[in-house]
């Protein structure tokens, strides 16, 4: 076996071409969720099966397994790129191409039946795809585990080195701490004002670009459109957002929005160098939700940016019954225990995940039958936020990850929320003026310190280590339990 | 050797593949024209590179050459489909990949280059690089002929059975015919009005998408989008089409959505069997050209419909000065010596083709040297319109075609006119009421004339094949004639 500089470069010109094809699917994902005409959908499923079949026939290419054995990276870049097409290939030799193909064409087919039988609040035309969903889904995580635990290996996929086990653990720790921050912040006697009134939707997405740009979304390099689940999509110099419009509650289009510039701005401030190279996209789910967390919820819902926000909302839409900055921070963290979980205040927030990781551990292992989960979803709902569900739309109907196949992916929110308390506390200690900047609608200093200790890194380190890196200290979930107490007990003045 | 039924039906499998691939590199291009956001131009070039090169392998992979010498169709739609496959197959085996690459690097750069020179109206810069796309396409043509004529083999390529000869004796009868009605015309003592005024871009947009959906189109399986260049694009559940906006001309918006619409609905119209197979597309540039023609022309620029779009531009733009059905029928159709082929009318339309076919072929020929071009246009266009060229931007310059190495495509737009005038006259004796519809903005019976008669078939025939099956008469240019020569002479009172 010769050890060479060439095989290196062989591989990376065939991962380039990889990558560019990842590209494409992904935006034929966008296109699905934004402006295929519905008529469309059938055939797209196609489509987007042909397009796995031929990324899958490209990870398992056979020339991999001995460009892999001969490479020689140059540096860290180059041993970081190896590292994450050996994790790739190991992981793709592991999965049949029938039971990929099928994974894609089952869940974009499953998608469009999810999305009508929200629509229609129609829980039982939804559970027979389901089930083909989480049959696959099983079957992979199998392939996957060779012998260990399935749905570690699903988990795997979004969040390299994290386990059920240490999520677990984790949540264990962070859960007495939410649960009585909850209990108090309920039972306090002051309760901030709820928002009410009409909001256009055309002032809504003019005022959601401006926030966009406010945050440092470059728009030459994405745009916004509407979708029904907001998203974002594309990496390099194509990183797209999506938002959706309530024209009741206008904080579910800002609060989407900034959401997603905190995931797109992660992908367009990565290292233009890594474009269109395994170290060109965000690292992990976790770390990804970090940066739309940190955006949405330590800055966008800080009480230096609502300041400058409710000037704006004034000045867009009129008087709308809340003048006062105090009044309006608190209405935009008002808490209370909601049905939907992209609806939720910070306190109540990980609640949610919890129940999600939960419910999908048991369906992926078997203990839950898909039948029984409509029944699981509403006992659980009941028992951890003191409330019925009323219809499905607003219970085991509301996310799309589970038609896509997504188990494994809702722990990595929690874990985006752990890593934005932690980076936030990093970021203070670095731009101790931020407030000042945020409270003037300006928001790219946190955005250009971000870029300069994670973003740009790609996918060069591993997500704990990143996230290390850009904090000084390995990440835990003190530094959020301990923002989540001080902001909700000042506004709550318990 | 063993026939096998098993061979069709793996070859069928694997093309279904490329031609789901080939929308989603098709829709790729959508994306390009009407969404991506410019920053990302240099990232899309590397991916779209990357999808070529996966259909490019499909096309070209050894399996083929075996599946077809083995394949057994089972029937008519099975005999067409391996005919395609074959043709396809041929095509790619007899042209070296060492030309066909230098092709696409050439032609690539070649309409950088030429967009440049047409800005800048520069001859001299474009000569070299398209004495190179010349040179390669004749060497193509060459390869493909196999001691044929190379332009009958270029043209086959975008007309299959259509030769020089033939196109060239149509011509040679049509000319004298038209150079004579334009003569008339231009001289007449009555002259239509022309149409000014400023019409908003969202009303335009709103009656462009009204216009759509007056002759049929679908919008449940296609979109209305905005682009620099109006084109339409996908196949099957998926076929968009795009217009542009000039607020003092709405004229370009109206019937560049007209036209486009009719190509969309030739692909929507297909019989939905033959989705995502070699059947599912419309069978050649001629045959879709028509159908765009026939809506656009034939239809859209009828008595008839312009008295319903008059009073819809009344309604929705209020007085523009031409309040008479009679005048407006005349603005539409207006005749003038134009020097642009894409905004010549009905009567010029073809005598800018005539030029370009004399001219291509006889660059391929090796009869015209690049360097005598500009001459040769600016002569003969002075002899059939009878004005001097002022400027290349207005003369040779104006097409993109040659740059992209589109040899033998230009009398394609002819032979759709000619397949229009066939068609409207079948249409006229099957619906014999199709004005009283048109007159009330109701196209979609002249759509579902269409539809059974030869949308539908796709690429079950070959183009001539399914016009004359449409039309019970092999086509010819004398209903095209006889309709113009009917038309002109009255809105001119010949």
């Amino acid at each position: 076996m010769m050890l060479s500089n060439a095989a290196y470069d062989e591989l990376m010109a065939f991962q380039r071409e990889t990558e560019a094809l990842a590209q494409v699917a992904g935006r034929l994902g966008w296109d699905q969720e934004t402006m295929m005409p519905a008529g469309a959908a059938e055939q797209r499923s196609e489509e987007m099966a042909a397009m796995e079949g031929v990324l899958h026939a490209r990870r398992t290419d056979p020339r991999l397994a001995d460009w892999l054995e001969r490479a020689v990276p140059g540096d860290e870049v180059g041993a970081a790129n190896l590292r994450h097409i050996r994790r790739s290939h190991a992981r793709m030799t592991k999965v049949p191409a029938r039971l990929a193909q099928e994974l894609a064409r089952v869940t974009s087919r499953a998608q469009g039946i999810w999305a009508d039988a929200r629509a229609r609040d129609d829980v039982a035309s939804f559970l027979p795809v389901l089930a083909e969903v989480i049959r696959l889904r099983q079957e992979e995580g199998a392939c996957l585990a060779q012998g260990g635990d399935p749905y570690d290996a699903l988990i795997d996929d979004y969040e390299p080195g994290a386990s059920s086990a240490s999520i677990g653990a984790m949540f264990g720790r962070m859960r007495p701490r939410l649960v009585s921050l909850r209990e108090r912040v309920l039972g306090a006697t002051y309760q901030p004002p709820r928002l009410s009134g009409h909001f256009g939707e055309a002032a809504q997405l003019r005022f959601a670009r401006d926030l966009a740009t406010a945050f440092g979304y470059d728009f030459t390099r994405g745009r916004l459109d509407l979708a029904v689940h907001p998203f974002s999509s594309g990496s390099g110099d194509d990183a797209r957002i999506t938002t959706r419009v309530v024209e009741s509650e206008p904080f579910n289009c800002f609060y989407s929005t900034i959401h997603e510039v905190g995931h797109a701005c992660y992908e367009l401030g990565i290292d233009p160098d890594y474009r269109l190279t395994p170290l060109g996209n965000g690292v992990s789910m976790g770390v990804h939700e970090s940066q739309s967390r940190i955006y949405e919820n330590q800055m966008g819902r800080s009480r230096a940016f609502t300041g400058w926000m409710l000037g704006q909302m004034v000045e867009r839409f009129g008087d709308f019954g809340i003048a006062d900055p105090d009044a309006f921070y608190g209405a935009v963290n008002r808490v209370q225990p909601g049905f939907i979980r992209t609806e939720a205040d910070e306190v109540h927030y990980n609640l949610h995940v919890m129940m999600r990781f939960d419910l999908e551990q048991a369906l992926i292992r078997g203990d839950l039958a898909v039948t029984d989960l409509e029944a699981a979803w509403n006992d659980r709902f009941l028992a951890d936020f003191g409330v019925k569900v009323t219809q499905p739309s607003l219970g085991m109907l509301q996310d799309v990850h589970w038609s896509c196949g997504l188990f494994g992916y809702f722990p990595t929110y929690s874990l985006g929320n752990v890593y934005a308390g932690c980076l936030m506390l990093a970021l203070r200690r670095a731009v101790p003026d931020i407030d000042a900047h945020l409270a003037r609608g300006d928001a790219t200093p946190a955005t250009a310190w971000l870029r300069e200790n994670l973003q740009r890194h790609g996918g060069l380190y591993e997500p704990k280590d990143v996230v290390a890196r850009a904090c000084g200290a390995e990440p835990d979930e003190g530094p959020l339990l301990d923002y989540l107490e001080a902001k909700f007990g000042e506004i709550y003045r318990l």
